[in-house]
């Protein structure tokens, strides 16, 4: 395991904020100080620990620790930066309004981490429609202790411009530039000319892996390797699919059959929905399962598969939660 | 608790085979001894407590005692009877083929009183469709241990005579026998002209609390205090009448509406597909849940909820058992 001193190696002006350091934040964040970027991380529960010790990444791309990070416990301690990513769970997005603007430069913008649909609206209201950016995060990755993230598959990123009504944006330069930034720190990054396609595209997998693996206590190859969960698998995919074209976003056949192949052939795999209900956790119920429903719902799409998956969630959550 | 001696009291020329001994033959065929008939118990497992020990019943009615029962464990020294009641769990089924015709009279009758549809179909295919009477228990009953039965609520059975179209029997002379034998018994029997619509009816019940128990890991009380699993025991109830309308069989919103009323005044009760997954027996998935989506389905209505429960629970059965 080496150890990376901070930002020996700078090579880029743009400055990182991180705002959640768990599996996410954590091993973005810690990949892109490892590339030499100017990273400052908020935490809450892991705060001593991660300002005494810095941050451990395990990968299977090599593993290494940063003895020292820029750690904070309360945003009005931070810079302001230029990109501020937020990696917390959507369950704590109602402290957004708090945490966003004393740490967003003026011309900076905010990068929408998170999975679901609708987040980067409510983020928008806060900061401005035309300083938003939504990221999909393909990577398995799980917090295995404080400052201790483990990764085990996966790490591109898809990234895509808000609008105020979700019509295509294009590729921006400030996309390229925080793609630059990111495949400097050995992060692949798809750019996307359609946030809402990809954020409908990345609810494929989303919904039916997490929903199920909460519901029937089961992990991804387990969901795979049985007949009758692998058709329901589909079936939800075929949902969303169905949910994506009453927005005229078209998800193609070979897109999903190429989520059920990466699903197939990796490693077995706890959701990050399955991971909180294990640690009674809140779950994301809403931004992944509950919001595009809704959305789909709304205009008159009826996805009864993913409707009868939503309600069983919201009793388990709410009987986990106490 | 009062002891009974067998047979004290017969006042009916009618005999009964119960094929199986447990909650539904021990509480049913119990209660037709204690009031007099001749009852012939088929046992596996508790055999040598039942035919030492007898059965005890204990009932909101009052407990009693059957010190003493005609306990069989072949069917070959069983005698013929007029009724033979199909007792077991639907996943033992396959046996059907070797159980009925050595204990069935010559004019005798099936009573078929296991749940879920296409049953009569296969026990017609051994005994000849003019055999078969169909019977929708309306009981909470379990066994807690060999020979001890607990009766918790409810009780009435619904007959209907079956013919091979499912075309609606009328009340015939043999349904009206049976009833006044259970009725000697304090059991209330309902006599329907239309099978598949009684049927069809215990299925309104069936599938939600039998499926989402086992699912969720909840009991009906549960269910019916959240407002999300409130709201998805509805749909699939909508569902199931959903179904039943595909073949004409047309069940009102006032009988949903009693379900609902029913359920939510019942005793926190453990379903019993809830309590053979607890104790790691097959579930009896695909008479309750398969058989009617199945049909439905072939008649080209689609039952999206339904199915979502039907793949979830063959997974949770397969996991269970292996």
């Amino acid at each position: 395991m080496e150890s990376y001193p901070d930002r020996h190696n700078r090579h880029s002006e743009r400055s990182y904020a991180m705002l959640g350091t768990g599996a996410l934040g954590g091993y973005y964040g810690g990949c892109l100080q490892k590339a030499g970027l100017d990273v400052h991380f908020l935490l809450r529960s892991d705060y001593n620990h991660v300002s005494q010790s810095g941050l451990v990444i395990e990968s299977t791309d090599g593993d290494f620790t940063l003895s020292q990070v820029n750690a904070y416990q309360d945003v009005k301690d931070m810079p302001r930066c230029d990109v501020v990513a937020i990696a917390l769970k959507t369950t704590q997005n109602h402290l957004l309004p708090d945490l966003l603007l004393p740490v967003l430069k003026d011309d900076g913008v905010v990068l929408v981490l998170q999975n679901g649909l609708g987040i980067e609206d409510a983020v928008a209201e806060i900061v401005g429609s035309h300083r938003v950016i939504g990221g999909m995060c393909f990577v398995c990755a799980n917090k295995v202790a404080p400052g201790h993230i483990r990764h085990l598959d996966y790490k591109a990123i898809s990234l895509g411009e808000y609008t105020a009504d979700y019509h295509p944006a294009g590729i921006t330069a400030r996309m390229r530039q925080i793609a630059t930034d990111f495949e400097s720190a050995g992060i692949p990054i798809d750019l996307s000319e359609d946030l809402l396609l990809a954020r409908w595209q990345k609810l494929v997998w989303n919904i039916p892996y997490n929903g199920l693996s909460v519901i029937l206590n089961a992990r991804t190859d387990e969901l795979m390797a049985n007949a009758s969960t692998r058709a329901l698998v589909e079936e939800l995919m075929a949902e969303v699919v169905a949910g994506a074209a009453r927005f005229d976003r078209h998800i193609s056949s070979s897109f999903v059959q190429n989520m059920l192949d990466r699903t197939a052939k990796m490693k077995p795999y706890k959701t990050s929905m399955k991971i909180d209900y294990d640690l009674q956790r809140p779950l994301e119920v809403e931004a992944i399962v509950g919001s595009p429903l809704r959305l789909a719902e709304a205009a008159g799409t009826n996805l009864p598969q993913i409707r009868t998956l939503y309600r069983q969630l919201k009793f388990l959550d709410r009987k986990n939660q106490g």
